[in-house]
């Protein structure tokens, strides 16, 4: 009788909480995400077109018309949004000139010189033609202001290799002007290494080879970057406000001195300016000396370049005006109705050199697609386990600053709150799909290019292009500093994914990336803003609604046990010890298979009755998937750079844009070939048992048991 | 009629709950824990026996069996219980001389000369003579090895305002060797001090004034120091494995060499003895020079103190045994029924420089009656919501080594998971309750010595005789690294507590400490052992079963205030702005306000029909009562200590045992003091900064908020 009475009340215990959830499973939801009749490929590209109607560069008012913008449509979708504000340091130009002289001898005073225009031209029927004077000037940011005169050298595309070439032809570059080409490194470090050779200033250009496309045609009728296009950018080499590093530009607060920041070495110290490729073409004919070595080939006109020092002498001279400019973050939050205090984030940032079609409001648009689906998705009565943040920062151009300064502030938070950082930077700026994510990550992005269908190919699902040729996908991973999943990542330790279609594009930073190159190359039919909205909203909508984070802890292993064997062939002559990384590897393994298997089995058990304990249970294990990651960071950070606490993905210091794993190793490994001291040796085996210790961390915290 | 259906499921659903939660509340077990019929002084007296029958220091078989027998008595308990061990490097001595020779001139060969034979005496009937030669012979764990031969100077307490006198009648310690008496500061910074000053060896006795109660009788006669007693401890500077600095020292692991450890300055750097009463009086009889300054008062014999140098010389010989010890830190684990992933953690270390009956063991005895009580409370149907943790350290006495060990092992869990670390050291040592604690446990143990009776007048609570002459009950604060708390605290942020009966006796770290002293002297009922074990169990069982864990914010900001104000009072002179201290204060008041108004508002709207989301409710408010305190954290730490990263409570640098509130403040404010250039005080300035900024940070997790 008893008995009976258990089991009745069990099944109105169980129809009663079946009452309580929602009417539809959130595979519905999910499917309905997809779906055609909620895609909106017009709406997105109206979007950008009136994300992009005027340049909008971090600190202007039209960047804060865009701001209210994007509140506006996120509001139109239900979304609760608010601005975060900063109060940060940018610089914009006041002054530039760039003068050639073609002699060698200063004491001629009737020389033949030439002075640049410094402007990028507008094309007869050019839409935006009369919002081009909106337009900053071309410049660096945080370039140094002054003055530099000298013979100029030819230096390829500026890097350490680079100056070791002109040095075997006896080219030293002390007190010369560099000349360099855009391209393989980051700006800022184009910069730096001149600095540290010796350079007084530094121009870059264009190559037409790498960005013009080699041939008579160009932009608005080719996709390519016309001659007198110029890439802007940023020359700084810290992450955030320079003048709050590691805190907060909020509110009255702490600001380091323009002195200090210099001394800090994230600013360059000699005067820098990008030019076109046509102003680039026009410095190397003056340059004579000897022929440029090797692979550094040279343009059809010129099939050889010579690299100097001179003839041609230049005069660079640039005046920046530093100020504090109020930043606008735009943060939307669904909250979650079972667990609002874990969030699944989405963030792109807004803020443009010029009009930011492809970088980067085709991810603003596509942000926006997604609020305006997940929107609809509320419509209907869903809503989502964890809550969903839509975030679209400000100032990322400068270096990544708007993201940068709301992770310090809510560091705490954050680091026990954050389930994952979604990011799109260029959600569109061609065909093919790349994604970059960290690899517990990497099985979801696989399982939603799956469901996704190839916008070039509708008849098969981006996956199934992308390994066409038999090959499995390769996705990137986050070391690098090219967009905001930066701080999430390398300072707090956030799962983090990066998506976009198309890699690079020609127009990048210049004049010409606006609302026609991309109707025109980028994504004429707005299809591939449509699947990268599908892509990045599904990997959010399972991070955010199923019962167990989607994360397999096993793919990290995997990754960090090959990442372990380039480093072994990079050091298998020198008298390293690799086990306790091959251990800690061995154990992450281990208890990730650990955790796969628990989920199955509660998964198994589910048991209504005793449903308040499983609640818990799922809970505990979702926070153990969702913290190993921050066990990857070290309280110490990288060894010289310590904003960075991420040991496994981080900046190398001669390449801070470039992703590396194991980026405090690698660095060791490099001072120790150029010193072969034993000291030099023991600190790379100091940085193995720092990744080895970290990784042990991230076991334990997956198998949730103390020693 | 749908209306009546769904009160009726209603009903048998909260029918079922109630039948699947225990059938007693909680408030019943607790007064259950406090009855006479739980309370088991017998058991206590017996255990604090078996414990303290061999002398056990850490790395002794002695100690390895003490630990068997915690392992013992934890199951008889029924509390799943472990060992953890770590090799760690610790000292032994091997050799120890000490000559003192009255002549100055060191041509004179004849001069009288005298060796102390640096041995504790046995008194007649002593039951422990048969194992007195188990007792490590006198010395100072970490003490470097070597001879100093040198004219000897008093050097009062070895402070440094104690060397600042000295300067003042001219005398320069330069090459002598130091005699000082403990008792003002740690013993390593009395080396410490020395050392900077020039010093090539020191003496540090234990003055009859202080230790040996001034008159003629002493233990087993009376409680104080015979004059042989010696007060043996550690001269280490640093927190846990002096090898493994910030990581665990487990298995096969990284370790820094003995020339790194001297190199890092937590190991003193000349040689040092501990020696007794009447020793330390011999070598001041051989002083001459000035009479000692102002109030360093001598004795009755000589009362006025010379400081010398000379003519006495001191010929100090000391050579240690380094070597990696196998230490036992014992873990019990009474699993959490609701939340297994949230711990309370009891911790006592266990190691004892000779038998530690008040130092640990006390604390240990202590610990087995809570865990007994604990035992009798599950047999009775109790389990605890969270997860209750005991555990029982080794190598404390060497510098915390056994707790350190462990939490850096666990770090990443512990952040993520631990409630608050309760410690007792010394749970023992007279009449008298004293308490320390992170402020926003301040009224919890208030509550609980409120409800606990007075084991010296059972006829009121431990409150009212605290309370008797109408002052409120002090709160020490854990800045300090007296004992086993440092680590949870001050390295991750984890709210603390640490109470004792009793503070300071005379026969710390001698010889004597032992069960006749405790029987005698200590607690002759073992009630104080008694009401110990209630007032230490007793918040760990509210902590551990209420629903809202009991910190109260508020007590937080009241302390910070107070501090801020002293603070002002220390730099009024100064150009310093203490707005941003004093408004992020402000901010913290607010907040914690807040969250005691969330938590009335949802007690008072509970309802068991929604029941589910309450529960995740309660989770998310606890979780940000636990994660307020890590939010007070750094991860740059302490400038020059970095291994500490709370910016509340630290050492300060030039007294590490010293609690103190915003220590790095403090060290500026003494530097900039010392160097009055404006450079130090804008360093005070950034100090200011960085404190007010932690402090925002766990204003904003106390509302749960993102900006």
């Amino acid at each position: 009788m008893i008995k009976t009475t258990i089991t009745l009340l069990a099944i109105t215990t169980s129809y009663l909480l079946l009452l309580a959830t929602p009417t539809k499973n959130p595979t519905y939801y999910h499917s309905l995400f997809l779906s055609n009749s909620f895609s909106d490929n017009v709406s997105i590209s109206n979007n950008l077109q009136t994300l992009t109607r005027r340049p909008h560069i971090a600190g202007s008012e039209a960047n804060d018309e865009a701001a209210a913008y994007v509140v506006s449509v996120l509001t139109s979708c239900n979304i609760l949004s608010h601005v975060t504000s900063y109060d940060v340091a940018l610089t914009y130009p006041l002054s530039r000139s760039l003068v050639l002289t073609k002699s060698s001898s200063s004491s001629e005073s009737e020389s033949p010189s030439f002075s640049f225009n410094l402007t990028q031209q507008v094309y007869e029927g050019d839409p935006y033609a009369d919002v081009a004077d909106e337009v900053v000037p071309t410049f660096h940011a945080y370039a140094k202001s002054g003055t530099a005169v000298g013979s100029v050298v030819y230096a390829n595309y500026g890097r350490a290799e680079d100056y070791l070439k002109l040095k075997e032809i006896g080219i030293n570059v002390s007190n010369t002007v560099v000349l360099a080409k855009y391209g393989k490194i980051y700006r800022g470090d184009i910069v730096k290494n001149a600095y540290e050779e010796g350079a007084i200033g530094v121009v870059i250009y264009s190559d037409k080879k790498d960005y013009g496309g080699g041939g008579s045609k160009w932009f608005p009728d080719e996709k390519w970057l016309p001659p007198s296009g110029v890439q802007v950018g940023s020359v700084y080499g810290g992450t955030g406000d320079p003048t709050t590093p590691g805190w907060a530009s909020s509110g009255e607060c702490e600001r380091i001195s323009k002195d200090q920041v210099e001394k800090s070495g994230v600013v360059p110290l000699i005067p820098s300016l990008p030019v076109s490729g046509e102003d680039g073409e026009k410095i190397i004919r003056s340059i004579g000396g000897p022929v440029a070595v090797d692979d550094w080939q040279g343009s059809k006109d010129a099939p050889t370049y010579r690299v100097g020092p001179g003839p041609g002498i230049l005069n660079l001279s640039y005046t920046g005006k530093e100020f504090i400019a109020t930043i606008q973050n735009v943060i939307g939050v669904i909250e979650g109705a079972e667990e609002p205090d874990r969030y699944v984030i989405l963030g792109n940032h807004r803020d443009a050199w010029t009009f930011g079609a492809v970088d980067p409001n085709s991810g603003t648009a596509t942000l926006l697609e997604v609020a305006q689906r997940l929107g609809k998705l509320q419509k209907r009565g869903w809503k989502p386990r964890r809550t969903i943040i839509l975030c679209n920062w400000d100032a990322e151009e400068y270096g990544l600053i708007g993201s940068t300064e709301w992770v310090e502030e809510n560091r705490e938070i954050l680091t026990s709150r954050a389930v994952a950082y979604l990011n799109t930077d260029c959600a569109v700026a061609g065909p093919g799909f790349h994604a970059s994510a960290t690899p517990q990550l990497d099985e979801l992005i696989k399982k939603a290019i799956q469901t996704v269908k190839d916008p070039s190919n509708s008849s098969q699902s981006i996956y199934d292009s992308l390994t066409s040729s038999g090959s499995s996908p390769q996705f990137g991973r986050l070391g690098g500093g090219g967009s905001d999943y930066k701080s999430f990542l390398q300072h707090l330790g956030i799962p983090a994914t990066d998506i976009s279609f198309g890699k690079g594009y020609p127009v990048y930073h210049s004049l010409y990336d606006d609302f026609i190159w991309m109707k025109k190359f980028g994504d004429p039919m707005f299809q591939r803003h449509v699947a990268a909205a599908s892509v990045w909203g599904l990997i959010a909508l399972w991070l955010a609604d199923e019962e167990f984070l989607p994360f397999n802890y096993v793919s990290y292993a995997k990754e960090l046990k090959l990442n372990m064997e380039e480093l072994e062939n990079e050091i298998s002559n020198k008298d390293i010890n690799l086990s306790p990384m091959y251990k800690s590897i061995m154990e992450l393994e281990k208890a990730a298979t650990k955790i796969n298997n628990q989920i199955k089995e509660i998964e198994e058990s589910k048991n209504w009755r005793t449903w308040k304990m499983e609640h818990l249970k799922v809970r505990e294990v979702n926070d153990r998937l969702m913290m190993a990651e921050r066990a990857f960071t070290d309280r110490d950070g990288l060894s010289g750079m310590e904003w960075h606490k991420h040991l496994i993905y981080g900046p190398s210091k001669h390449d801070r844009y470039g992703s590396q794993s194991f980026p405090g190793i690698g660095d060791a490994v490099q001072m120790a070939k150029k010193l072969r001291t034993v000291e030099s040796w023991s600190q790379v085996q100091h940085e193995v048992w720092r990744v080895s210790r970290v990784i042990k961390q991230a076991s334990l915290v997956l198998t949730g048991q103390l020693t």
